[in-house]
């Protein structure tokens, strides 16, 4: 065992190292918020090329040998400290992330982000134009270059692993495959026995919502949840998002319909669950690498949690819908609070992943995530894709897309050009939330109720302490078992689907 | 002579490395105009750090030995070229930065940076509280690092020159401290003549003018000046400035004083005149050193010759003053043409040199000027400073400041850390303004015309093609003979002040 006195020099040398690396990371991001938000269309061509060189800055610092002496240097000491002590967890996870950076050859990480780049300016264009072929070849060199990639860290169980741990590290492809399976089984004949209800009545929220009281509205409920606008901030752009600079400073985008109400606010919602992750990182973690969320899984488990087990919940409507009935009163006056919680969880079986509700959106995700493996196995050639696309969405959801820019041209995620690792994380994120949000209930059964009463403090506190205060120290399934007793499982999930929607449709 | 294809290997290299430094700092400039424009005040800490890494990065970067290795290589390929040709300007200026840049140790860079950022804070607090004696040791310490600094530069002529260097890169302090004199010269029996004359009345711009009608007229202004909204933007800040981002990029901030119109309207124009100058500089200098003004002075000169020769002018008011009537009406229906122009030219011995007309300007300028040389010489110590300070606001204005928070604290300057090289540029840009603007009559006489008419077209021609196209090709000096036939000379200004102000006052 090595004492601090020793190794304090090395550990600050590391620190230093990393928080450099962090600035020029948050720096990239700022200059990707503004391009989002405020900057003139002139500034396009300087600020891609900005944002290439910090990136390459930052790759080029974190692969830097030192580093890895330096960690070399320091794991005897992080092996003497508690597993979840500051210092061992920062060896750890850094070097994690080390091992993994070093794996890859310089040439390929240069080649694979310029074919990134390109790939993403093909499909902007074919997307739009509904055209597969033009994207063909490139998702095809997609599937070489994600094969390739995956392959420099052999002896992996599945090819798709490695790429699944660069979003949600530590899942394994082919548990992952078997737990889908299971919520496949599930939730086919719930969609099935919901349509054959009638349809639920969304008028309500179709009508037209002026989008400057919509940004009133979703600014009380920022609010009223918790977000804090000293630490944060709220804008407008095309596609939300949430974006950290540092845990004071955590920014939040929206967009608006004017002729839907449900899409700005779940989007708000959406994203200040994010946001709320990143804000509630422990301070003493500011930057370093364990001010980041755990996973894919676990981030969108913050959003979805925000957005619907609370978002959608009866008890948001009892505390907000009153509210929005004032602000909006020519269009709900006459509209009950039960009308619009049903047109709030309306259940449809749609072609667009984005548009989803609740109890359809898994299977939009696990259609994805099984072609994702089919190709990265070789059992699926990238030509007939379509064809296994409209195949799966006529099994699973019972409609075929009329055109591939409503099929497997509408996510932008492979188009990234990376196949493997995109979609498992917006099903596991789904899963944990029911059972994050289980735990937070038995842990302080109050929570329901202080809901309805508009106080999301005591749900918001048990977030913070179980899972946002602990940065990326565990890992995906440690922080589950952790903070829920148990480990990751779709019981949850499919009970509580079953319940609410049980009380909503006929099943 | 050295042949193109044997040295575009190495030119390529020198333009990659000064680009990806460009890069650098003009997401450390990103950073700093969403600080002052968006960021939550949770951001503050870590954006600090964000920066100074940015810095240092860049700063590193530069210094780099294969740089100075580079620029050697090449020199005679630069040398076998045209002065003024793209390639050998790169080599040329980049070789004078890069000179500069490795004659500071490292380590005097970092204590110098450390010092600089204690200064302000401690003026930040000090200056509203009127407590020099607080400032007193860190202004002695600036003054002492300012002197070794300059040290890092034998040979000088004057201790001030090589900061004169940093900002007006040529410019001699002897040189300008006998300009300065005979300017003061003249301008202080102006000033006196002036103030026994029956003061101007203003009281038509003190009025309550709401700032949402200033921001909209400031951006018709703009707009119609030639201000190029897909290639900027304006925003609010506390202290007015003009940032650049790329060639496509050029960002003003201003701010409003609902009981001053000139405030919002005088600083609008003087940072959309640094803005065009960015904005003209010919794009294939996009990337390099040589996107940027030649110096403080010539910059200088861009934003006052809009802000004065073209916004203090009688062809703009006869032109933009009908316009703000109709918006103002309930305030201005009343007051005639030339009552509004007298009162925007309205002449004052003030305290505060960023409210000061156009005459008694560069007094304030100019006594700054000498107090800087006499602190450096070690004519003046600095505890004297505020007794000078008073001494020479009553030789040359006639007043004295009833504290120091108007009087030797009002300026953020010297307080930044650097004593030297920090006020000659102001008065360089006045002269300098008046200067080109004759040129370009000289060059197109119908120019006077067409501003009265609302064309500003022809004057911004002029400009881009003598001045901002060139970047910082050329030095001010080179730059002034080039661009109007004449060295640098104070006869423009002072037979430009005599003519304007005396048809306003009896001099």
């Amino acid at each position: 065992m090595q004492t601090l006195s020793k190794t304090e020099p090395q550990l600050l040398e590391l620190k230093k190292r990393l928080t450099e690396i962090r600035d020029i990371e948050a720096a990239s991001a700022v200059l990707y918020w503004d391009q989002a938000t405020y900057m003139p269309p002139g500034g396009a061509a300087a600020r891609g090329r900005q944002m290439a060189t910090l990136q390459q800055i930052a790759h080029e610092k974190f692969v830097d040998p030192a580093i890895g002496q330096l960690l070399e240097d320091l794991q005897p000491y992080a092996d003497s400290l508690p597993y979840d002590s500051f210092e061992a967890s920062l060896v750890r996870i850094a070097r994690r992330n080390y091992d993994r950076a070093v794996q890859v050859p310089s040439a390929f990480v240069a080649q694979f982000s310029l074919h990134r780049a390109e790939s993403y300016n093909v499909w902007a264009k074919a997307r739009p134009e509904n055209d597969f072929a033009a994207v063909r070849p490139y998702l095809e060199k997609t599937v070489e270059l994600s094969r390739e990639y995956a392959n420099f860290f052999p002896g992996y169980e599945h090819i798709a692993d490695p790429l699944i741990n660069n979003t949600d590290y530590g899942m394994k492809a082919n548990t992952l495959r078997e737990l889908f399976g299971q919520l496949r089984s599930h939730l086919v004949p719930i969609v099935e026995a919901i349509a054959a209800n009638p349809p639920a009545d969304d008028a309500c929220l179709r009508q037209h919502f002026p989008e400057a009281q919509q940004v009133d509205f979703g600014l009380e409920v920022l609010e009223r949840l918790g977000y804090d606008f000293q630490r944060g901030r709220q804008d407008k752009t095309h596609h939300p998002f949430t974006t950290s600079f540092s845990i004071g400073d955590v920014r939040i985008t929206t967009r608006y319909d004017e002729y839907n109400l449900n899409e700005g606010l779940s989007s708000t919602i959406h994203e200040m669950g994010h946001a709320l992750y990143e804000l509630g990182f422990d301070p003493q973690l500011e930057g370093t690498p364990l001010a980041d969320g755990v996973s894919s899984g676990v981030h969108e488990s913050q959003s979805r949690l925000w957005e619907n087990l609370v978002g959608r919940s009866r008890e948001f409507c009892t505390y907000f819908y009153p509210r929005l009935q004032a602000l909006f009163s020519s269009q709900l006056a006459d509209v009950s609070l039960d009308t619009f919680y049903r047109a709030l969880n309306k259940v449809q079986r749609g072609l667009i992943r984005t548009e989803a509700d609740e109890v359809t959106y898994n299977l939009h995700v696990t259609l994805r995530f099984d072609l994702e493996l089919a190709l990265l196995e070789g059992q699926l050639a990238v030509r007939d894709l379509p064809e296994a696309w409209n195949a799966r969405y006529k099994a699973d959801l019972g409609i075929v897309p009329d055109s591939d820019r409503v099929g497997c041209l509408q996510d932008v995620h492979w188009y990234t050009g990376v196949v493997g690792g995109m979609f498992q994380g917006y099903t596991l994120g789904n899963l944990m939330s029911v059972q994050f949000y289980q735990a937070a209930i038995a842990s302080n059964p109050h929570i329901p109720e202080s809901l309805r009463q508009g106080e999301f403090g005591p749900l918001h506190e048990w977030l913070k302490h179980n899972i946002y205060a602990l940065g990326c120290k565990y890992t995906a399934a440690e922080l589950v078992e952790r903070a829920t007793g148990k480990p990751l499982s779709i019981d949850p999930f499919i009970g509580y689907i079953r319940q609410k929607y049980g009380q909503l449709y006929t099943l």
